[in-house]
């Protein structure tokens, strides 16, 4: 049996193409995809700035149904309705048992960096009519009946990244945070702000239609560079800096821009997957005796953190749904890329539909 | 094949017996047993104060030989010297996933209280020639070259389980800690304490040639309860009272002095077991007012933590093997009951040899 | 000169009287009140239950203008508007030093239980023309212009005691958390747990008025008791167990309700004054083996707890204005601790205008 | 009065004066210097390196007897044996009331950059007769009658800050520790790491004799860059990657190296002092998706602190005596410079006799 699936061609070619129907082993399932979606890293891919093998599937947020599952896999049923994280931690490996499962060695006795983001990136991913869920009893995440597959498709990925922002920021009660970039992680961190108690949450961009979510979002303020003094203007509204400044964009401005913006004893918790050259503006840092605190983060997987995502979207706290603003047929994929990589149209996030 | 083993036949009565060698099922992995021992627990099963089912094999504390790999189980070979630790997590339940897997599901999507506790407890245990170690992946520690199966022996649970209090407990450096009872598991404690920083750690017991083991397992001071007023006497070395009080033995009158002996702000880290009846003095408790944390904790497992606490081993911080004072044969395993159930002959721990 | 206030006569009498206005000595603020109001714990002194010396003045809940600032206070002004909290910490003791600051020994080396809260305990209190604040330089929090004496008379006790048993017991993102009695503390400890990014809050009160507040307040689910069996329906809706239960009433009951409905590994957060005997069921708690904690808190206080809080009735987070139910005159005072201690009318918080 | 004293005079210019001898204000204590250092920081300032303004009193590290005591100061008594923090937080203002107390506004309601650190910065120090402490309520910290002043010395600043680095870089029960540079602050760091749990404390330095100290500091095992690839024996030692790596000396290469021996989901602690330039290599950043953690203190100060590391060499758990490796007497500052500011024979820390 074969099925349709995004490959990644080569260099700027991700086609769809017609592969076989995977069949799961041992602690695997096979999911029918009924909904993913389009992901800033998949760009990157595309363009041979990450390097995957040839031939592989792209994608790392599936949503969809059990179509088989394989031995030792229990307590899940075919034809359930779940979804998996971008990340898919083994739960059984030194990494997962300290509490890195991001970092996950697969079983083994140490640590690999990303070596929890399997899909897309060193198995097949989820831009396909099927997709095998390693480790799936750790991975397979229900979906509650009274929500619908569109509204926990940023969960895998968005949702959890830019939640994990505020958690990994210590976000407490009462605490100034700032969010620079507001893109679907950008957005997803200032609701994780706001949701972590933050009583002025301040949201940065230059592009208004995303200032105009980012209100809706959670933000109590928004800042656009191109029109003040961000930095100066963050001074004034914390009375002296933010307690914490999220980066959710990967550039060297807005990572230095997040810690010039924060107070001495602050936290800057970045996201962003930065390239070519990081420095730390000594100014800004107080020398290193500014008792500062940064933080990266990828993405947190899981069937337990996507329980508690899913329960979050199923509370109505923010408008999730308002991020997803175009959807595609999986054999639309080209065009969708198209749409995406070159950010036309207001484009957040995209439904792609096997 | 058959093998030899303790079964708990009925309420007073462990007896060896000649039972079925099991076979490990997928992720499941079969040792050896080369070394095994008897903890407080098994007397309370033994004397009925604690229900499990007849013709169940006691025991949760094994050190032996990989025999027989299920299938899925990887990067472990026929042969290796491993340990398991007294709870066997399974890394992919909920209550895994959210860091307490002592409260293990086995996959699940809930919560069970004390669901990591399998050997001896629902599943056959390490007093035995053979086991079955579920989740293996997940569970099978190797032991270091350098350490021998004799010193590794309290590692899976009065090692976890005294060291979690001062975990637990958040002992930072410069506390003053006092730990209540220096059995095993308090010895552990003191132990613990001491590594965690406490500059100031009081040992509280009973009997003098416990007390004298507590100063080399960590105390800077012990106190005989039949000598002098503890409470008072934790109040006159702390200034006013600890910062951190552990009990390691399951009474109301330790549960009591513990909360006494904290100064107002303080944290009482509770090991014990405790039966019938347990009172929150008021007045100690500042009519709860007082800042008080009081944290339970049952044994940590998991692989990582049985890697971690043999480092502990290897770094020869404390003399861990003085606290084995007895050596049986397993078919003198009615002996050992015997003489650990009636603490005779200034016993801590037993080695059982299979 | 002498001004009015309200003075603890004797048990059952709480008295309007003339009494000398006092005199700021050094590091002391005397404010002019403009809003006060009486709490529970000044119902339990009028009726003679929590002991205070005859003569005091009563009330911690000081809302004002700085009438005169004693040698040594800096970059206040007088005629600034100001509020403190009930809670004065000294920020100069062991106890402040150590983060214990409601357990503030005024300079000293130790730790005093309940040391930090002074106002109508140790020393004369807020209903009254004018109070000194201790500590000033600590204590002494400026209100932002653009909120109302009204607004923040919630912040000094209230708001400070509710919110802190949700930081307290830790709650995180996606957790389910319960409150236990909806009165002013319980539905401040419901926004605190909103606030604090649970997904799902629930409120247990056995008043209808206060469950209908309790989901302005931010509770998803309220529940009766008298209406349904409490922790069974907590248990459904969590699929077995809240993470965080939050005790604000001060009963056996509601503190055993609390610990039955958390799940194994879950927190119970206690901010009730509890009297008589206070006893741990051992089911529920897994007979010390469930790898629970259990917190209480004393209200916080300092001015940058104080500063927080104000930011987040600024906010407009939530409705806090309604919890101030009825409005007296200083010298209506008996009236209205008759109305108050009685709970007569709806009576939630009374604002006490002098 | 007039009184001896080091005065900074410009650059390059440290010179022994005779100034007033000043009077304690309101919340102020003046002390009898008995002892006191030299530190690097100071070697910075003669060199012009970090400025302070000309006429200064150099030095902060003030061990001595309390010989007058300012208005509102309360608890002590004149005579008393007595330490200072070399941070002095005011204990009241918004930056110490948020735990951020090296960060001091000294009374204020924001934070400033360093701004707890005062003695040999903003006021003057203590490499004179005597010396004015600020917040003498929070800062005079009374020495343990079985203590000697040598041994206290390393306390104000040394200890405190080499020991934070363990702290903040929340060094567990069981972790690998890596400290980079063995000078005193290193020394002091490889103490910390020990005595906060690590079973494998790796110190590195250059050279053979600070890396004979830093085994009886703590260090399990020492390497030296010029005998060996550091970043690589790290990793064979801890099978992947340190927990924690703790940087101790100000430099890019130790700050990249520390970075490049911590697993992923690791810490970088960080202690120095950097000045030109410090970039992130961001393949060991694993491109900001590493789960990392950095983390840089300043020297936490106040009486509580001081209390506590007062305890822990009264608890004789390192060897911190032997960090003094000279003595000189005030008068003989000069010279005290010339060895310390040149590094030779082999001197760690200078005993400063005034």
């Amino acid at each position: 049996m074969t099925m349709q699936a995004a490959v990644f061609v080569g260099k700027g070619r991700i086609e769809l193409r017609e592969v076989p129907r995977p069949k799961p082993g041992p602690g695997e399932a096979l999911l029918r995809v009924t909904l993913t979606t389009i992901c800033g890293t998949d760009v990157h891919i595309l363009r041979g700035e990450y390097p995957v093998k040839e031939g592989l599937i792209i994608g790392h947020e599936p949503v969809g149904r059990i179509e088989e599952l394989g031995d030792g896999v229990t307590g899940f049923s075919v034809g359930q309705r779940v979804i998996a994280g971008a990340i898919t931690p083994c739960g059984q490996c030194r990494a997962c048992l300290s509490g890195s499962g991001s970092q996950c060695s697969h079983g083994g006795n140490g640590y690999e960096a990303l070596g929890g983001w399997r899909f897309g990136n060193t198995i097949n991913g989820s831009q396909a009519e099927y997709i095998l869920v390693p480790n799936a009893q750790a991975n397979l995440a229900p979906i509650p009946d009274d929500l619908l597959d569109e509204e926990v498709l940023l969960c895998p990925d968005i949702m959890s990244t830019g939640f994990s922002a505020a958690e990994r920021g210590n976000v407490r009660i009462g605490d100034a945070v700032v969010v620079f970039a507001q893109g679907p992680i950008g957005l997803c961190a200032t609701a994780g702000a706001r949701m972590s108690g933050a009583s002025l949450v301040i949201g940065v961009d230059a592009l208004p239609a995303r200032l105009a979510l980012a209100k809706r979002m959670g933000a109590d303020v928004v800042l656009n560079p191109n029109e003040c003094d961000v930095t100066a203007e963050i001074k004034r509204l914390t009375g002296g800096g933010a307690d914490v400044a999220i980066e959710a964009l990967g550039k060297q401005v807005t990572f230095e821009n997040a810690l010039r913006s924060v107070r001495p004893g602050g936290t800057v918790s970045s996201l962003g997957v930065y390239s070519g050259h990081l420095t730390v503006p000594l100014d800004a840092y107080a020398a290193g005796l500014g008792d500062h605190t940064i933080v990266t983060t990828l993405c947190p997987g899981g069937k337990e953190r996507m329980r508690r995502l899913m329960n979050i979207v199923a509370a109505r706290r923010f408008p999730f749904n308002e991020l997803v603003t175009h959807t595609f047929k999986l054999n639309e994929i080209e065009s969708a890329y198209d749409l995406f990589a070159n950010q036309r149209d207001g484009v957040l996030k995209i439904a792609l539909l096997p």
